[in-house]
Parts: structure tokens; sequence; C-alpha cells
């Protein structure tokens, strides 16, 4: 037995995307598709599937090399800029970029995040942060991959906190040019996708200096690589060599020493120096501009945490798959040996993960809704904005963390052949670990999603505090955070009608789940909010006053999200008629719902919404609810929507 | 920025092994090498350290060739073969294995894995089946490494049940022969390494079968490969190619096409043919005779969980490092950033597993001992063989298991440079994860764990059942359970003292900690009894109702061997004079013991264990002790023993 060899793989007559899916799984997958489903068939059934997957044997530069040229075949089958305008006069189209995103991540991540890197970033900033000038200059250039360029945001020592960044960007008025310049080690640009070898040009983040004024961080275009692809003068770049995944893309440091750039180089759509050398925005709040800018990224939240989910669905494809052939140890009745998922441990450990994936699948179909809105043609208000960014970040966090956790969970499950690279399971670990950390590290992301939460109620705060009234405050911030975690009317309906009597309700009652996921994110959120206000109080080291909090701001922002993530699971259930289907994803929802209860039932028995024998009680009908949906294991594998001739796994083979 | 060369690394002119530890962080290491103290601080004076890790860059090839050359290497300086005997005429000597073991998994894990294979596995193979003409035919072969062996237990089919492997060895009394067949494709032997290039015999289990008769699995010796590296008659060899770690560890699969061997090959210490052809064995039972020869594997279980323990305390020293050299985000009275190990919650993901790493520690001191005595000159109890299996078992699954979830930890405590390979955290990950699965998957060891339990008090039940005591069943199996779970009479005596009025101790009471921990053993047994009783009545399909207890019994397993651990620390504390060096070790054992519990708090509530209040208090608890060992984090770093410059870590240079 050898490796397999890509190219072996694809050598079968019939297209790989020809499938032929049970009938449940085919109207599971519809319903998973959801608005999306259209875009989605089309994606599934034209997405150049021959070659998808590197040989993980590669070394550093051919993998690099393979990507790059994987690159431009996609690009030559029109799978390649997707959602980034060609020129002026083409608009931005979000859905397009969310979908290719999504369709990309069925294959090598090196791929799709050089896509990212290409056309999410680099070319994102051209669209959102560049004006005429920069689109009709670049953006032919950028689409076609005759410009690959850099993402310079992050530097070495400045990861999360992008306000502090070093790098300078001064207005020289003698030669109507910018400066940029790396005043330290610390501001060495670093981690930077295209930076090591192809990037021939970069959009620079640094602090705008005009006349001796810092205007806060703006992003400006510098190029690179002379066409030979050696250091432009000023430019020194570094290469990270081997990483711990992602072996395609070429990372790497950039150090500029006083490098200068015209002055339409700048990204002047939020900021910028006049012809008359004067800075002048249409925002006048510096705080509100950087922002604003950061604001313009969501996309690639949005499409980070669409990849990740699509990398947890192949790799439970893999090993539900697996579970649904392998045999191990003889039992009673079964002389052959047990079928792998035949194991109620071996079903806990995928079923429920099933279960999760569906949900933060229709989580993520609302968050699409949600962008295509806000980046599209009609008009929409900072609320919807704000609330864009804060469901982005959140929902980037929870599935890059549940990515990561499925994968090693199915490489588990699938024993010592899921670390056989030829099964695809160790591979796809070792790409999707960093998607926790870029884009935002997810805890970080975290105490974004916290502090918006708190800000929708500070009014409030400060009318309570000059009037005094000091007992009423528990209370009234109360139903402000209601409102603020209410996270769908219809949710907070179904919390309603049980909350008087919540132990009179079954286990699967979904007023039940409903409740607890309302009683976890409100009152966890009350709590937080009283907590700051002890703390802001403290005197002395005000620093360690907050610090204490740290584990209860991820506490709120986890409640809060996995309220959304219910939301839209109930959302897209009472959508479907009576049936099989909403039979089986009734069940599906209600192991999501009981299994995120179980993980916290220590919190709501502390907090005293479930009694000790209730909490036991969950154990006991998450067990029913494995064994209830065993028997649709295989459809709802294929309701995930990954083609089985794609998965690329030996052991199905 | 360039990927840092292993040579570049090296190039100091100081040894490797020079440090300048603080006084507190050398008691410290003085007392987690404990009853090893002087081989261990032999060890790291004497160890070849110059070039001891990879360039994580290499293919496999390369790599395969790199690790090769290394354990060659380590053979010149004496560091190779130890603990196997060279000959007929020397003992096994498994202190020294141990500690050789442990000191290779400060480097790179392939050459670790690589050793184990050829000298604990292979080798032990070879001096603990084998007989006097086996020891003096091959041992100084494989000590010199002169010949590389596999040790070819695992088939495609049969992963962890040994017992059905199908590969047959068939005595033929025409030739005085065994002839050893691979009847089905899943029969082939998988994931044994040195099996793809290396190896040039190997020890072989299969079913044994003399004249028609089954005697069950046996051990035989098999040449593979001629002296240019081609397959003998009969075998054929494959590759495993690209793995998710261990890229040096040449792993593949063999089968055999009924290949004769003269029969003196076979490992006939625990049963074999006679020379008039005839099947005999100094041990009557098969299945005793099976859990025999297995049993004297249990050496590698010991060093696979030790190595991994120094694989997590080498990722926790890198992240623990970094974390008090990197600054992150201003905050107030700290305009130049907060150092990372200053904030709570980067404590909370670093200093609880620190302290869980010093209490796996202790226990696995106590393993090696256990083991030294067993396989020592002195004879031992069947008892103490049964005991040290269990243990070993149960601790190489806790210890694996938080070896990957600790660097996992420590790549993510470390950011984006945690993912590059220069900063050893991804190579380590990716070795270290196949330790869960390999000498024995973590969830059947545990299975094993538990089984032990419940035997030892069979005859009790049994005895009950007759009586017909129904009543005060539960009350004396509940004794028994205290016998068979009470793993030290130290904490038993400490449990008892607080017993009647457990919620009057504070927190930090190692009293209500014994207490607590004895509880979740000892009834967590007892209800599994229970269960397990129950279900061997039911009618109808046994295996499910044996199916629903798969989860109670890892959690009997768990509550077990943490009871173990937590003894061995209370042990080693006990030792200590009143200081310093006392008062901080006693704060680390609270640490881990807090955290365990606050880890199944879920578990104590819903059985009266711990109210919800102090449910609640053990979290704040937990925040003050990381608080107050905050300032002795570099100490508790050096007390690990991993040598600074050994870490090999670009961003500690």
């Amino acid at each position: 037995m050898t490796l397999t060899e890509p190219d072996s793989v694809h050598t079968e007559h019939t297209p790989l995307s020809e499938e032929h899916l049970t009938v449940l799984g085919d109207r599971l997958r519809s319903v998973l598709d959801g608005t999306y489903a259209t875009e989605r068939a089309v994606g599934r059934a034209t997405f150049p599937a021959e070659g998808m997957l590197r040989d993980p044997s590669l070394d550093v530069e051919a993998s690099r090399e393979w990507t790059l040229g994987r690159l431009l075949e996609l690009e030559r089958h029109g799978f390649g800029h997707a959602g980034v305008p060609e020129g002026a006069n083409s608009v931005s189209d979000p859905l397009t970029a969310v979908m290719a995103f999504e369709m990309l991540a069925h294959g090598d991540l090196s791929v799709t995040i050089k896509s990212g890197v290409q056309f999410g970033l680099f070319g994102g900033a051209v669209t959102n942060l560049g004006t005429d000038w920069h689109h009709e200059t670049y953006l032919p250039d950028i689409t076609s991959l005759k410009l690959l360029g850099c993402f310079a945001m992050t530097e070495l020592g400045h990861g999360s906190d992008v306000q502090s960044l070093e790098t300078t960007i001064t207005y020289i008025p003698e030669t109507d040019e910018y400066e940029v310049d790396s005043p330290t080690a610390a501001a060495t640009k670093a981690y930077i996708g295209n930076a090591a070898k192809d990037g021939t040009m970069a959009a620079v983040f640094g602090q705008l200096i005009v006349d001796g004024v810092g205007h806060g961080v703006h992003v400006v275009l510098v190029p690179l690589r002379d066409e030979s692809g050696a250091d432009l003068p000023g430019i020194t770049t570094g290469d990270h060599g081997h990483k711990g995944g992602l072996l395609g893309v070429d990372n790497g440091t950039i150090r500029f020493s006083r490098v200068r750039v015209p002055r339409r180089m700048l990204l002047d759509r939020y900021g910028g120096v006049s012809v008359d050398g004067v800075y002048a925005s249409p925002i006048d709040n510096p705080n509100r501009r950087f922002f604003t800018m950061l604001g313009t990224l969501v996309r690639g939240r949005v499409c980070v945490g669409g990849g990740a989910g699509i990398a947890a669905r192949r790799a439970l494809s893999i090993a539900v798959r697996w579970g649904l052939t392998r045999h191990q140890f003889p039992a009673a009745g079964r002389p052959d040996g047990v079928l792998l998922l035949d194991y109620l441990t071996h079903q806990k450990r995928l079923l429920p993960r099933l279960a999760r994936a569906y949900a933060l699948g229709f989580a993520q179909n609302e968050l699409i809704t949600d962008l295509v809105h806000v980046q599209g043609p009609t008009p929409s208000t900072e609320e919807e904005q704000r609330s864009l960014e804060t469901h982005a970040a959140g929902l980037k966090a929870m599935t890059t963390w549940f990515a990561n956790q499925t994968v090693q969970e199915a490489r588990e499950a699938c024993g010592g052949s899921g670390y056989m690279s030829e099964n695809q399971l160790v591979e796809m670990r070792r790409d999707v670990d960093i998607f926790a950390t870029f884009e935002g590290d997810n805890t970080v992301l975290m105490q974004l999603v916290t502090k918006a939460l708190l800000t929708d109620y500070r009014k409030e705060w400060s009318e309570l505090d000059r009037t005094g009234v000091v007992q009423a405050t528990a209370r009234v911030a109360g139903d402000a955070v209601a409102e603020a975690t209410s996270a769908g009317l219809v949710l907070g309906a179904l919390a309603d009608a049980v909350r008087r009597r919540p132990e009179e309700t079954t286990l699967v009652d979904r007023r039940w789940h409903a409740l607890m996921f309302d009683e976890r994110a409100r009152h966890s959120l009350e709590a937080l909010a009283r907590r700051m206000r002890a703390a802001a109080k403290v005197r002395g080291d005000q620093f360690e006053a907050f610090n204490a909090l740290g584990d209860h701001v991820q506490f709120v922002a986890r409640a809060y999200m996995e309220q959304r993530v219910l939301t839209a699971f109930v959302d897209a259930i009472d959508a479907l008629p009576a049936g099989e289907t909403r039979e089986v994803l009734e069940r599906v929802c209600s192991l999501y719902a009981l299994q995120s209860i179980h993980d916290d039932r220590a919190w709501f028995m502390e907090h005293n919404r479930i009694t000790s024998g209730r909490s036991k009680a969950i154990g006991a009908q998450i067990n029913d609810l494995c064994r209830e949906l065993r028997p649709h294991a295989l459809s709802l594998v294929e309701g995930l929507g990954v083609p089985e001739k794609w998965l690329g796994a030996a052991i199905l083979a």
C-alpha cells in the first residue's frame, strides 16, 4: 500500500460531482443549503474538482508552486476572483465571494487561503478602502492574477492590537509623497500571505502622519518586488518557511526603510491628504474612522467561518462514513465484530458534532444574508452594520473552534488510519488550526461580541445612576439585556411560554431549550454588567479589577452566540412542512440544544436553572437522541453537502 | 527572517546543557525528579543535545534518513539501546530504558519512537518473549543497530482487538517449520514502524495452529528483506508514506504469503512446539497466556506516557517563557502593553496545566518505581504485576491526552508565532497526536482500568447474590470499592477526617480534596457495578444493554486515575521539609486538585457532593491560586526540567 497519488484518485470515468443520494439526504441538503440552495447546487455541479487536493508529501517550495498553479487554473475556470469587481464600473458582489470561498474550502485549504489573501484581503482593501483611481488602475490586474498582493496589517509586536501598529506613513509635502517606514523591529509586518515570494505589492497598514499630526491607522499601496522577484530599494522581505499547515501559502515578513510612494497610493476613501497637502476625512471621529475602515473587512470573517465549517463537514463525512464500514471486537449477537458507529461512545463522539454542524450552518446562512444586505446596493443602517460585525466576529470564533475540535475528533475516531495523510484528516487539521488565530484571534473576537452587548444598554445605566434608583437597577437593566439578547422573536415567545414552570416540560421541548438559552445569555450578561460597574469603582489597580472578569466576558459572548445559533435552527425548521425531513431535523436540533446545555450544565445548576436530577436526565436524553439518529447517519452526512467523491480519503475507496 | 537552520541553533560556545536556574526552580526540579534525581541529572548533563531537533521542512525521505542517522549517532554516544540486554548473559534494565526514552523525548520525537520500535518493542519482544537462543543470536545485532526490526502486531482489520488477529502461524511437522500467512487483506500488518524501509526482520503476532488446533496469539521472528533491501519471497511490504507526524519513522504494511521459517524462530518463552512436534506452554489457560504475553509489553506504555509528559513540559516551557516576554494592548498603569502572562485568562490557559504536569510527573515516578520492582531481579506477585499493568494503561492514556491538549493550548497561547515551525510547537503537536492511539488506544486502555477495578470485587457480588442480602449490597460493595480505590492510605485518612462535615473545610484543605477525589472514584464505581449487574439481567440485546454504559466506564477509570495522581502528589509533598519549595508545591497541588474537581463540578453537584455555591467558589479559588503562582511562573517552568537551550524555539532566542 503506497500513498494514494492525487492523480490516481481522479482517473474514474464518472465526473467527481456525480452523486447518488438517499431521498432523505437529498432533502436535508436542500434545507441546509437554504436560501442559497441554487448557488450551492450550481457550485457543486460546476466546480473544477479534478486535482482539488494537494499531495501532502510535497515540500514547502513544491506546495507553493502547486497552490499558485491551482489558483491560476481556477481563474481560467472562472472560479478565481469571484466577488471582486474587475474595474471601477463593476460592483463588489459579496454573495459570489462567500459562495466561492465555501466551494474552495472543499479542496486544499492553502488554495482557499491564498485566494482569500489575494481577492478577499488585498483585493478587498483596494475595493473597499480605495477610490476610483485605485479601482481603475489595479482591479483588472488583481482579478486576473497579474498583480499578486499582500494584506500587510499584523506586525511582530502587534497581533490583535491594530490600533497600536508602529509602521508610519508620513506625508512629505516637498515631493507630494508618503514615506512608509518600520521604525522598530517590532514594527516588522509578520505572517503576511504572499509576502515571502509571490506578492509584488502590499496594502500596508500604518499610522498616517501629516505635518507632525497623527491621524490614526490608514492603508497605503506599496510596491514590493521588481519583475525578477527581487526586493525593491528600502524593502526587506523575509520567509516564515515551514509552518504548522497551509504550506502552499508563502507567509513572510516585510520591513520598510523610508520607502517613498506617490500621494495617490494611499487608499483614501475614509481619509487622506488633499491636493493642497491637508488631511481630510468624511469621518471626523478618529476612533469611528478606524472601526469603519476595519469594518469593511467583515467579509473576510464571514468567509473564514464558512470555510472552517466546510472543513468540519468534510471531516465528519469521512469519520461517519468510516464508522459505517468498520467493524471492531465481536460481541453478543455480532460475531464478526460491532460496526463502529453502533458503539454508543462512538455515536457520541460524532453525532452531537454532526448536529452542531447543522446548527452552525443555519447560523452561517443567516449571517450571509445579513452581509449581502449590508454590502448590497440598498442602504443599510449603522445598527445593521454593527450587528453584522458583531455576529461575523462571534460566528467566526464559534465555527473555527468547532472545526478544530471536530477535525481532531474525526482523526481520533478513525484511529491509526486517521493519522495517515492519504485519509485527509491530518492535513485538514493542520491547515484549519490557524483559522482560530487569523482574521482576528478568537478570544479577542469574543471580547468584541461582549463589548457590543454591553454598549447596548450603557445609556440606561448612566440614567439610573443619575436618578439614584439603585434598587431598580438590576431589574431594569435586565429588561435592557432581554432586548439585547432576544436573538429572535420566535425564540423569545417559546421561552416565555414555559418560563413559570420550566421543569414541567420534557427535555426535547423546544420551549424549554429556548428558555435555557435565553436564561444563560440574559443572566450572564446582567451579572457581567454589575461586575463591570463594581470594577470601575475599584480604587487602585484598575487593570487587575477588570482582569478578573476575562472568563466571564468569554462566557457572555458564547452564551449569546449559542442563542443566535439556536434561533437560526428554529427558524429553518419552522419553514418546513410536516414529514420525515422535519422530524429528523427536530431531533438534530434537540441534540444540538441539549448538548449545548449539557456542556454548561454546571452553570445551570450553579444558577439554579436546572436541578441535579434534570441535569442527569439530559445525559440520558442525549444517548436516546444518538440512538434515534443513528439509522439516519448516512443521510445526515449527505445533507452536509460534501460530495462523497470529493472527500479523497483512501479508507473510503 | 528565515527559518532557523538547525545548525545555527547550536553554534554557541557554551554547551547546551549549561543552565542558570533560580534557587526555587532548582529545588522544584529536584523534587519533581524525585527518586530518579541522579539519573535525570546525569542524563541532562551527558545527553548529546547538539542537533537533537529535526529541520521540520525535510520531506519524508530526508526525515527518515536524518532520523536513522541520529539513532546511529546516539548509539555511538551510548544513548542507544539503553535497557535492552546486549546478549543472553546481561539482564534487561527497565530503569535505564525508561530514563533513556524520557531523555530522547526532549528532542525529535521521530527519533524517540524509532528508538522505541527498535529497542522497546522489537528488542523487548525478543528479550521478554524469547529464550536463550533468540537472545544469543539476535540481541547483539539488535543493540548495535545492525539488525533493524519491526513489531508486527496491529492488522488493518484489527487495531485494538489483538485477540482477533487473523495472521496464522501454522506448524508444519514435515519440515519442522512454521508457515506464516496473511489469509485476508484485513490480516495485513499495518502502521508498523521500520516496515516501509529499514526493517529486515519482524516479530510477527499471529494465531498459532498446531495439528489443526489453535493455541491463540504467539510471536514468531520472520526475516523481511535481503541485503539490497528487497522483499524476500512471500513478503510484500508497503509504505504508508506521509503521515500526520513522526515523518522520520518509516511506518508501513506487511503481508505474508505462506512464508516458512524454522521452528526455533518462534519466541517460545510462554509456549511453543517441542522437538517432538507437540504444543506445550508453562501457562495452561490460553486467556491467561495471552495476557501474560501482552503484559510483558507494559514497559512500552510506561515509556510512551513518560515521553508524552516530556512533550507537554517542553510546550509549557515555551509558552510560559514567551508569556513572560510578550506585551499586548496598553492598559491602565501599563502604557507599553500588558505582559501576556499578567492576563488572568492567559494564566488560566497555562498555570492549571503546569500544575497538572507536576501531578502527572509524580504519578509517573511512582509508576516507574513499580515497573522497576516488577521487572527487577526480586520476584513480584501476580497482584503487583496486574496493578502495574492497570496503572501503566491508565497513566499512558491520561498523560497522552494531557500532552495533546497542552501542546495545542501552548500553540494557541503563542498566537501566530506558535504556528511557525521554527517555534517547535506545531511539530510537537503533530508528532504527539498519535501517542493517544498507539501502544493501546486511550479509550480502550481506560476500559482495561475499569475492568480491573470491577474484577476486584466480583467475588463479593456473587456471594451476596447467593445469600440474597440485597439491601446490604450497596454498602458492602461500597466498602470493597473503597478498598479497591483507596489509592493510598494517606489520602484515605485525609478524606475520613472531613467526611462528616465536608463544607466546613476551606477550598484549599487537602483533606477536602482527598474526600472529593475519593467520593468521585468510589461512587462512580459503585454505580457502574449496579448498572452492569442490571445490564447482565436484560433479556434481548445484551450488547445494547452494555453499550449504554460506555461513558460511565470511561468516567470510572478517569476518576480512579485522578485519585492515583493526587496520591502521588501528596506523597511527594509529605516528604518535604517546611519552606518555600513546599509552600509553592502545596499551591500547585491545590491548583491541580481544584481544577480536576472544577472540570467535574457538574458531576459533584449532580451527586450532591458539593452545593452550587461551593461550586462557584471553586472557580474564584482557582483564579486566586493562579495569581499566587504567577510570580513563581519561571521557577515552576524550570522545575519541569527542560533545559532552556534545548527548547529550540526561535521566539525565545
